[in-house]
C-alpha cells in the first residue's frame, strides 16, 4: 500500500462486501491503514460475512448500510459518516459499486438502461453531493491536493470510452447498458471535477483494469489483490495533475 | 439542401414541431425534397400548427405522433412508419428530439438525471431498434454507405464531449444531467455503428452548433436556417468514412 495513505484519515468505499470494494478495505487494513478509519458500505450489511469477520479483527473498519441507489439510504449514511469521521471529515470517498445489466441491441430495454445508469453514473453523483460537507471538511484542514486533504475516486472502465470504442475493440463488448454508464460516469467525473476544486477536493476515474471477481468473471488476468494493490498505490500518489483525469490501474 | 438528398426516398425526424426539428422539415421541403417521403413526428401533433400548415401545402410530410419516452408510443409510430414507407424502407432517421433539464452540483438530483438520459440517450436507441425493420429494407435496396441507403442520425452536442469538457470551456456550462446524457448519446452512437453496419447501416452523431431556438436561447449566433442547412449538406455527404463518426454542422 502507497505510503501517501499514512496523511489519509479516513476512506469511504460503496459496495464494500464482495468483490473490488471488499479488496479495497482488505488490503487497507492489510496495508496497516491505522489508525484512520475504513467506512465500509454494503447494500445489506447483515449478509456481508467475510466484511464482518475483517471488522471483527480490526477496529478501525466501520460498517455502514449504503444501497447506493435509495436517497433514503443516502441520507441516513451521510448521518453515520458525519459521526464517524467528526471534525477530521472525509478525507477519501471511493464510489466503488456498480453494476453490468448485459444487453445488447436486440436485448436492450429502456429500463435495463436507466437501471445501470442509476446505480452506475447517478448514484456516484448522489453520494459525492451527500458526503460534500464532510469531504470539505477534510479538505479544510490541509493544502495541496491528494487524498492527504480530500478526493473523489470513481470507478469507471475502459469500456465507457468513447474514444476507444471503435476498431477491434468494439466487437467485443456490445454492452449498451454499461458502456453507457461509464461514459455518462466519465462525464460526471469532468464536471464534479470542475466544480469541487475550489474547494480543494480532487476528483478523478480510474480503471481498475479486468479483475477476477463476479463481475469480472474467471478468466479475467488480474487478481483482486493484484488490481488493488496498483489501484491503492495510484489514489496514494494523486496530485493536481491528476485532477479531472481518467487513469487506468498501472497509473497511466 | 445538398443534391445528395435526391437520392433519399424518405426521412424521420423526432420532435418536428418546434426549433431545429421543424427547421430540418422546411429546409427540406423548400429544397424541394419531393416526393421524398417527409415522415414528421411530434408529441402532440393536434398543438403543431406549423408543421400542420406546412404539411397542408406539402403532400409528401406525413405528420404521426411519437413521444419518444413511451414505449407504446415508439411501437405505434413503427407501425405508421411501416405503412408510410412500404417496401421502400426507410432511408434516414434523424433522432432530433431532446430536452435540456438545467441543474448544476446543488440542484441536480437523481430524478433530473434519469429524465434528461430517457430523453436524449435512451429513446434514440428505442427509436432506432423500432425503426430497425424499415431501415434494413431501405437498405437491401441499395449499396454503399449513406443516405441513399439508410442511416441514423443522432442530434448530439459538443457539451457532451469529455475530451473538450475541460479547461475554459468546462467552466460555462455545468449542467449535469444535459452533458451526461449527451455524452451516453456518443457512445450509444458508436455501440450502433457496430452493430449496424453488417447491415449497411450509416450511424453517427452530429453537433448543430449553437442555435436559436428555445432551447439554444436568444444569444446564439446561428439561426435554425443556418445550422440546419449546414447540417444538411453533412448529412447529404455521409459516406462509409464517416459511420460512427461525431461531426459539427461545419463538416468537421
Ligand atoms: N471486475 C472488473 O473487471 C471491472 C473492470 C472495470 C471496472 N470495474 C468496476 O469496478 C467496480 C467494482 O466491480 P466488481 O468487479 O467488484 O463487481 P462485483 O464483484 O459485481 O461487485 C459489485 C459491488 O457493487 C455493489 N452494488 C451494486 N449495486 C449496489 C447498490 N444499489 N447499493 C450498494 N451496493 C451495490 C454490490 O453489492 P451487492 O453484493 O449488494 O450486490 C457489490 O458489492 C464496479 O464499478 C465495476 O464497474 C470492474
Ligand atoms: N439549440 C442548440 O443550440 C443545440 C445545440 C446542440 C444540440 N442541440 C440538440 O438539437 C436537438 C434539437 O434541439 P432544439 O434546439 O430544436 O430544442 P427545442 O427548441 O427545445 O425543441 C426540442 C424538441 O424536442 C421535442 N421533444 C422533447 N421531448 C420529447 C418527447 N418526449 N417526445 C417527443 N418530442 C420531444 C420537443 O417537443 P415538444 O414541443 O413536445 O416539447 C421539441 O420539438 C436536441 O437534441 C438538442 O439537444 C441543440
Amino acid at each position: 500500500m502507497s505510503s501517501a495513505f499514512k496523511s489519509c484519515r479516513s476512506v469511504l468505499i460503496t459496495g464494500a462486501n464482495r468483490g473490488l470494494g471488499l479488496q479495497i478495505v482488505e488490503s487497507l487494513v492489510s496495508g496497516s491503514f491505522c489508525p484512520g478509519k475504513i467506512i465500509a458500505t454494503a447494500r445489506t450489511p447483515a449478509t456481508a460475512k467475510e466484511l464482518q469477520r475483517l471488522a471483527e479483527k480490526h477496529s478501525n473498519i466501520h460498517i455502514i448500510p449504503l444501497d447506493v441507489v435509495s436517497e433514503e439510504s443516502i441520507a441516513k449514511a451521510a448521518v453515520e459518516v458525519d459521526q464517524i469521521v467528526q471534525e477530521d471529515g472525509l478525507c477519501c470517498l471511493i464510489n466503488n459499486a456498480g453494476i453490468n445489466v448485459i444487453a445488447n441491441f436486440e436485448t436492450v430495454t429502456a429500463e435495463k438502461m436507466l437501471e445501470n445508469f442509476h446505480t452506475n453514473s447517478v448514484a456516484p453523483l448522489m453520494i459525492t453531493k451527500a458526503m460534500l460537507p464532510m469531504l470539505k471538511r477534510a479538505a479544510a484542514r490541509e493544502t495541496g491536493m491528494g487524498i492527504h486533504r480530500a478526493a473523489v475516486i470513481n470507478m469507471t472502465s475502459l469500456l465507457g470510452s468513447v474514444e476507444l470504442n471503435w476498431g477491434e475493440r468494439a466487437n467485443n463488448f456490445k454492452w449498451y447498458p454499461y458502456r453507457t454508464s461509464k461514459s455518462a460516469l466519465n462525464m460526471i467525473t469532468r464536471c464534479m471535477a470542475v466544480d469541487l476544486e475550489a474547494d480543494g477536493i480532487l476528483c478523478m476515474a480510474i480503471h481498475p483494469g479486468w479483475v477476477r471477481t463476479d463481475m469480472g468473471g474467471q478468466q479475467a488476468p488480474l487478481s483482486t489483490e493484484e488490481s488493488i494493490s496498483s489501484v491503492l498505490d495510484v489514489i496514494g500518489g494523486l496530485t493536481e495533475k491528476d485532477h479531472g483525469s481518467f487513469l487506468h490501474y498501472t497509473g497511466l
